[in-house]
């Protein structure tokens, strides 16, 4: 792994150097990790002139099964001192003799920027941009094999979930059991805080799981996801509970899901990240659903569960392969409910396939 | 309650409008939560030159017990547009005529600085340093008591936790039905993820749950919190498995307890934060443990796990009445495994019977 670790810090070197910087300071937890195999908390990686150095805090602790890449030095600040790795490296960074330090300034916060410029006054702090974030964007086999893995815990966790009886639990019991069966099937942890939402709640994004308890007739909607490795996913599916759905249920049901169909078959390399979330949207916008539509229809995804590219009508950009986004159209009616299906996928060409569905539970309404 | 947030914030006008500035932006959510009632996500608090304004992205998404100050005025910003509300609250502060402007440089990054820069360039943008977390510090009953409530969903969920049988359990199974049992008994959340660290493992500071099982002869030191109504605590324990605990971990479990002890016996109104590190810091530095101590033996505690003061060598500062902390010295021997000791408590007067212990699980050494 060391090879793939060091091949992402060159390209990162080779990028700062073109923009006039001999050293960079990556900050953000899910860059470090992209360029130094583990993110212990707090740590930043000092991408040096002479050598690169993983900094950590004293209190360092990491998930058991990440490992800093072995050919990078790791320094550890003591512990009394308390002190900011940040700041710590841009000392390292202008020992080394660099005259200029890029920095993430979407994530240093002014302080710290300010604690950088006194501690290392000779630095010259310029700015990394989002420079990291565009080499994560475009995943590697390896890296894919980790989503496919945290796909198929979800799905289990998910499956399991729909055969036991649902009808008088609260949403947060439900949500509780999912995380507990995602990390039963071997997830590091859940992705991202597990949502299940019933009846008028059913559709709404983001909704935190209360205290409502599922009912016959409900719309159910679930939205959950592992990591493993490090690496996360995202499923969303709705049901009904009981023995048949309704006509309003099925019609809303059957609309957002040929949203989500539209959006999925619109992934392939070269299509714009704005087309895709036309292809979804204008599903729902032609049946008169102009209204509450969330901002994004979906979202790329990796070591962290909100990734660029984003999917949204003001997107720039286009979709390459090997780039894993989510689909996830959504209709809410206020009071009354709604639906929302949400699967991960990996943009491939057609020749391979076409798009690689990773979350592979039915999109079929059950009745529940 | 609306009263109690119009008198923080009436607070924190006089403190800014001394330090010059006519408005102040707060971000951090904490914080927001704290003047506002509510925190949804991403949302920021405008105290404005002639009103305040609760600013919302379009997915303010908020847990489900929280609702703002009903005298607050919230805004809202339109789904589509996307967009930072720091920003917006930013144009309009200036828009009510504010020439200065007190934002949060801890919190917010280097980029959406400058972003407020350019929307209101009539503006000056000063600091407001940690303003807000240093009125947080001293709580009222009313907070205390949702603490004390959370940490009596802690100890129930705890006391569970030995009842059951646990050879053979992983630390990561631990964990879960330790956060499943916080929930069952009514905390919004856990506090912090919870730690579950067995043989080795036991007493490391913020250890992760790993796959290790739980042995005949480990220490297993649990910590873990509830949230309650926004307010965490924190307990921490560390147990014997077997019939009878070795002498070399009576030996250590008795030296952490004189620790944890002689720091609870130290929180007098007036002390200073160092005096109580010492006190619990120099019964281990005595009995020859002087590598490998964190950089605290205790912090305080409310809406975030880890806030002002903290209880350290090199810490300023004395302790007010009201102030919830934690003491939890702890010893790690590589290798070995170790103890770790932790309560929540309220520094109290002592003609109010000294600190208020709400973290009241035993601390005697059990063998489980």
């Amino acid at each position: 792994m060391s090879e793939v670790y060091a091949a992402r810090r060159t390209r990162l070197r080779e990028y700062c150097n073109a923009g006039g910087s001999a050293a960079a300071l990556v900050s953000r937890p899910a860059n470090v990790r992209y360029l130094a195999g583990a993110a212990p908390h707090g740590a930043v990686l000092l991408l040096g002139k002479t050598e690169d150095i993983l900094v950590c805090g004293p209190s360092a602790d990491r998930p058991s099964q990440e490992r800093p890449d072995e050919a990078l030095r790791v320094q550890t600040l003591p512990g009394a001192a308390g002190g900011d790795p940040a700041v710590a490296a841009a000392d390292l960074a202008q020992g080394q003799g660099a005259d200029s330090l890029a920095v993430e300034e979407h994530h240093l916060t002014v302080a710290r920027h300010r604690a950088l410029g006194s501690v290392a006054p000779r630095l010259r702090l310029a700015g990394l941009g989002g420079a990291v974030e565009q080499l994560r964007v475009v995943k590697d086999e390896e890296e894919i094999s980790c989503m496919r893995i945290g796909a198929e815990i979800a799905d289990q966790a998910l499956g399991e979930l729909l055969e036991s009886i649902l009808v008088g639990r609260t949403e947060r019991h439900l949500a509780l059991e999912l995380e507990r069966r995602l990390v039963d099937h071997g997830a590091d942890g859940p992705a991202f805080p597990t949502s299940v939402a019933t009846g008028p709640n059913a559709g709404r994004p983001g909704h935190r799981p209360t205290d409502r308890r599922v009912e016959e007739g409900d719309f159910l909607s679930v939205c959950l996801g592992a990591t493993y490795r490090g690496y996360r996913c995202e499923i969303g599916r709705t049901f009904v509970i009981g023995t048949a759905p309704a006509d309003w249920q099925i019609e809303l049901y059957d609309l957002v899901f040929a949203a989500q169909r539209a959006g999925r078959e619109s992934l392939v390399p070269g299509a714009a990240c704005r087309d895709v979330d036309r292809a979804a949207r204008q599903v729902l916008d032609s049946a008169g659903y102009t209204e509450g539509l969330t901002a994004l229809t979906g979202h790329g995804v990796g070591l962290e569960i909100d990734e660029d590219p984003q999917l949204s009508p003001a997107a720039m950009g286009k979709l390459d392969a090997c780039v894993p986004v989510t689909v996830e159209p959504g209709v809410h009616l206020p009071g009354r409910g709604g639906v929302r299906i949400d699967d991960t996928l990996v943009v491939r060409p057609e020749a391979d396939g076409g798009p690689e569905l990773l979350t592979i539970t039915t999109k079929e309404l059950l009745a529940l």
